[in-house]
């Protein structure tokens, strides 16, 4: 097998932090396994959080009503990025696996991750009106959500105070690393290392360790098919009659379940994702 | 009644923009009604959007290990946050009400948007470990989300490619708003203003317009209640036995069923909400 690249977008502070030891587990596990290892550390590199006009270099398409999707697809088919997206877009160009490393900070990665995905995955680069989903232009590569809570698990569960921590990663798994075509690896969760024991804290690395070193061969989540659904303007890509015939009388409808409106599965989706078949 | 303050957070880079029409005619219909309205322009700002030490002034309590949430927290007790975080303090402190105004980007807000959130809901000022949801800081306050998509409305609906939109904003209503105790009106949802035609986006700023006028008397979203859940650190803070037991059969589980692991509502919950009866 040929070697593979693996980009890790790292997002925390502090050398010291878990997420900096889960991160350096990874660079060191996945290096010894003769992968290419690139980081992106956001926070070091004063990386950009918001997308404005900077990021365009030359003239604007339509200066009088800036529109930053419009004008950073004209600016990507015209080598007129800014040079900090460009080599961004380098990086996850050569990578098989993106891993996104992060403390969770309300509900979602933070906003320098946000960020990144807003600046990073340019239209054009990442998708086209026409290359979404199945066919996003990322469908080649894996992409995984790795990251720490302050709270325990107990509050993330379906009947926690919190909720079920596979809702507020449906927008973020689904809505933008599928949407650009990413196969998306089952999260990898640490729950409230700071609240752990040392002992606790290097077992949680142990576990990561171990599952870095099949996490290339892993099989992805399943998502609901882009072909499930009637993609005409008309029928404004809702999924097709047969469609939600045929899995109305599944347990979890579509996967998460989220497309027929089923219940979510009691666990986490990761460990037992329900497979799609199709 | 005594005059309202209403606080409008608003991120659109171009005045020309649909977001600028709905923001310009909330002020002008607030202001009408005798409120004092109070924009936050964020990109016009140069709104920092990424947390960072520089949110701190004077000397860290542990600068080894830097962790933003408790830094700020002391930083706040001691009156040593940034100038930029102080005045979003002195607004968000006067609101009755907030308005946050923006376009979707990636499923959620924009990255100068979850920015703001990350550094102005501080711990100390917003919640504490000790007050969050029916108890968090800003119970008194009521907030909106007030966004555009590029979508249509059936790509978000349960069968929508996209899944249905309460899944996303789950995080951001009950994960953020909610959380800091904020009272959560209904969202504004604009569905693809840039493809209607001029007709029909002067009829949703009418729309908006109307909704306006009764705004801060509308009756906020229910979300489950802290006193359904068992707070101990034995129960980590899940559904009390005799709540599942109580709402198990009711249609919709709790409000948004999200707790219970029931079915969505089949349309916007924002249109009916269920009453949670607490």
């Amino acid at each position: 097998m040929a070697p593979k690249t693996v980009l890790i977008v790292y997002a925390h502070h502090s050398p010291t932090s878990f997420n900096a030891a889960a991160k350096d587990v990874a660079v060191q596990t996945l290096t010894a396994r003769g992968c290419k290892v690139i980081v992106s550390d956001l926070y070091a590199m004063g990386f950009h959080a918001v997308a404005t006009e900077a990021d365009i270099k030359g003239k604007l398409k339509n200066p009088e009503h800036f529109l930053y999707a419009e004008e950073t697809f004209t600016a990507y088919k015209e080598d007129r990025l800014s040079d900090d997206i460009k080599e961004e877009h380098l990086k996850v160009a050569q990578a098989d696996l993106i891993i996104f490393q992060f403390p969770l900070y309300w509900f979602s990665y933070p906003a320098i991750v946000k960020g990144w995905m807003e600046r990073v995955l340019t239209r054009g680069f990442a998708y086209t009106l026409q290359n979404t989903y199945d066919n996003g232009l990322c469908k080649d590569k894996k992409a995984v959500l790795s990251f720490t809570t302050g709270a325990p698990e107990t509050k993330f569960q379906p009947d926690g105070i919190n909720g079920d921590v596979n809702v507020l990663l449906w927008p973020l798994q689904n809505g933008v690393l599928h949407f650009c075509g990413f196969q998306v690896l089952a999260p990898q969760i640490f729950w409230g290392p700071a609240h752990a024991s040392p002992s606790e804290r290097k077992a949680m690395l142990e576990a990561w360790q171990a599952r870095l070193n099949g996490l290339l061969e892993e099989q992805p989540l399943s998502f609901a098919s882009s072909k499930l659904f009637d993609l005409s303007v008309q029928a404004g890509a809702r999924l097709r009659p047969e469609v939600k015939e045929t899995y109305a009388s599944q347990p979890y409808g579509l996967t998460t379940g989220q497309h027929l409106g089923k219940p979510l599965p009691p666990n986490n989706q990761t460990k037992s994702p329900p497979n799609d078949k199709h």
